[in-house]
């Protein structure tokens, strides 16, 4: 994962107005690049301390201090194995760099954290020996690290009691073994009293400890604030955008369907109480509560989505409704407003009269510019247009667009394709979200050809949108 | 999340065959496509229990019945919340229907474990005397719910212990506040002896504690072995592909970067002991390490990744390599093996001698048959070519083969696009691995036209492998 400078800033800013206490804005020994970056979220003057990892090496030091930042977050080896066979040294030579280095960083006005790398696998008594030592040249503070996310909160709460006793004391965990939140709580309840995490739970392997899940845990479970929750789903988003690197959509606090109740026994119950399936108000960390449907659809979620399209329904045709959406859902589809819609239409034996049709698409692309024609019929009458994009499906939607001239005219809200991973001819599903005045509709399509799916997509929503 | 019958017996076999005790498989009242699947898991007569979920009616055990399963997990309201409002009743005519349908299961030779729904909101007093009384009427077990993930450790320490003091007790955690594995680890310290999980967390919302997860940290941190943890990457991939909820890449235990190593410190580590950054072997859940190149590279990362393509380098030459990876790392590109192998022919001064090369692409789609044609320069001679696909990248790629002939045989490995969300006109980024002989190469390329990054991508690796 790597971050563009202008995009590392803009992160540091919204890290800074959530209220976090440290940013480590990077590695100075890492390259150019990377100490351009760090000086620029230096000079952003934030609230927050701005720090830089560095191995323990005086030149690295040296780079930091280049940076103009606050401090620094020295690491130096504290299990034997990271001792012996990574940096080559003894238990002595660690000892005697932490304390020369950490001097060297007070001397030129740092701030200094020591970490004790893959502390969770190190001797418990080399440990504080070690962190003792740093603390007593001069360090701010001491970590407690499980580099490769090794430790059970049993261990955890151990070393990091001992290290506390010492001296202010952070913890650094990772999620290799699905602990990291836990080692985190661990460490705090042991007396640490400051937690370095990552924005989505991002980091080498399996990741850091996630900000959000920390704070939401703390704040909710415990009472305790740390950085504004309000800023945790924006942060997210952000930090997904800008990495490349996707959210599940179970993921904890952020991910897509956190807030989302699908099966009729929960949506129903949200109807009627919005905390009773929820433990706590998505407004809390920046979001909105969704309603979806699928195979485990009820009455009540299904007699919503419909009244929000003005559709009114008997008993009994709702409930066939819900029996064919359940079994829309069973097929493994994702039921869109659109679908529910045609349910709603065949249950009650209306005839759809549809308002925009798709007669014909060619797409077209390669070494030149990307091109589309499409024939519509809009209203009984054939519309043909054609347009240019920056791909196919650019190309085509614009095609679809300007082929319906005035009525064209809706915001695409969300335009999403699942990653493809199944091969060249795998099946592609697009789902997008229209909205035309004060009306939205979701609708999904799926073909091998991620063009035709795309424009299916489009006509069917506009259809919707004009009804 | 909706899964076809065949995909869920097949899920099922595989939970089997790793060693679950108890497979839940559906809610038997959701419909007549849910019944059938969940009897078909029933049939195929597994090792663990198949068990429905019900409702607190009696009419969900007799359609669990139909279904032939061993068993019922029964849900009754346990908090004042789900009882009043929700339900719509007493806590006395809670007891009464989960004593009354207990014994009604019982009487129906069915295995019986009640669920007490939204048990940590609950008074702690009443939910024993819910529980307690289910068990007097003959359940096999009781479980602690944490329907809303709402609880801390401590809190369900407190209503486990008291349980588990009546008889045989399950945890159900949920992930709201990133606290499900902690909680299920409360639950087994404080007595419970099953762990309700999905594969991969998938549940409602953030989703339920994910079954890889609590196993990894049973074995490898208590020496507890439940499942047959070389089973768990399997599981998880399986089940990613049917429901089509992606993983993230940081997820624990099952992400595709949960053993990749990337920043020059890991790398040289890993290679000079693999367990300097890893809690435990990869092989240990049935997959592979692997090392990628990014930002962070350092030589030994960059010199092992030249070592697979056979290219020499003097350690003059291995440093400006790896510095320019660095640098590209910078930019936030992902580093392929396409990207190493240039840089160092350009570090090198070595004139790259082309054997493939695209002079032409062309590709159409609409409502017919999706055709492409392209025209290649191979070993210096023109070469001409269409084909035709289930969309205009399966028939450009298909081109591409065809003016190959004999050399275009290699397989692709992996064809990898990400989520696209940002709009019609977003940049796609296509990822591919393609093998010919024993020589692999990984490629990358970037276009707002799918068709043509895909298509850029397979040509440059065919470069790459026929060189």
């Amino acid at each position: 994962m790597s971050l563009s400078p202008d995009e590392k800033v803009e992160i540091a800013r919204k890290l800074d107005a959530s209220g976090v206490s440290v940013i480590e804005a990077g590695s100075a020994c890492t390259g150019a690049g990377e100490r351009e970056t760090i000086s620029r979220v230096a000079q952003s003057n934030p609230d927050a301390r701005v720090t830089s990892f560095c191995r323990g090496i005086r030149s690295d030091i040296d780079l930091a201090l280049d940076c103009g930042v606050d401090g620094v977050n020295l690491v130096v080896p504290a299990s034997q194995r990271h001792i012996e066979r990574k940096v080559g040294t003894t238990r002595g030579g660690v000892v005697e760099t932490a304390v020369e280095l950490t001097e060297y960083a007070r001397d030129h006005g740092l701030w200094v954290e020591v970490l004790g790398e893959d502390g969770s696998r190190a001797d418990t008594e080399f440990l504080t020996e070690l962190m003792g030592a740093a603390l007593d040249a001069g360090a701010d503070r001491v970590c407690y690290c499980d580099t490769v996310g090794y430790a059970t909160p049993e261990r955890t709460m151990e070393a990091v009691s001992a290290l506390a006793e010492l001296g202010p004391t952070s913890t650094h965990t990772h999620d290799d073994l699905g602990l990291a939140v836990t080692n985190a709580l661990a460490s705090l309840a042991a007396g640490a009293d400051l937690v370095h995490t990552t924005v989505n739970g991002i980091g080498e392997r399996a990741g850091n400890v996630a900000l959000e899940e920390v704070a939401i845990a703390l704040a909710e479970g415990y009472g305790v604030e740390t950085v504004d929750t309000t800023a945790l789903y924006d942060l997210a988003r952000t930090v997904a955008d800008f990495t490349g690197i996707p959210l599940a959509p179970n993921k904890a606090v952020v991910g897509e369907n956190a807030f989302t109740h699908e099966s009729g026994i929960h949506t129903d119950g949200q109807l009627k109480d919005d905390a009773m399936y929820e433990p706590y108000p998505p407004e809390r960390v920046g979001r909105d509560r969704r309603l979806a449907l699928g195979k485990h659809a009820g009455r009540a979620g299904v007699e919503a989505a419909l009244a929000e399209h003005q559709i009114e329904v008997t008993d009994d045709e709702l409930a066939e409704v819900t029996d064919r959406v359940t079994d829309l859902g069973d097929t493994g589809k994702r039921v869109t407003d659109a679908d529910v819609l045609a349910l709603a239409e065949t249950v009650q034996g209306r005839e759809r009269e549809r308002r925009v049709e798709l007669e014909d698409l060619t797409a077209a692309s390669g070494n030149g510019t990307p091109a589309a024609s499409v024939k519509l019929r809009v209203d009984g009458e054939e519309r043909t247009a054609s347009g240019t994009g920056s791909g196919p499906v650019d190309a085509a939607v614009k095609a679809v667009r300007s082929a319906l001239g005035p009525r064209g005219d809706a915001t695409l809200d969300s335009y999403h394709v699942d990653a493809i991973t199944g091969g060249t001819d795998a099946v592609v599903t697009v789902e997008i979200e229209m909205t035309r005045d004060d009306r939205s509709v979701s609708v999904a399509a799926s073909d091998t050809d991620i063009t035709r799916a795309s424009v299916a997509a489009m006509v069917e929503a506009f259809d919707r949108l004009l009804a």
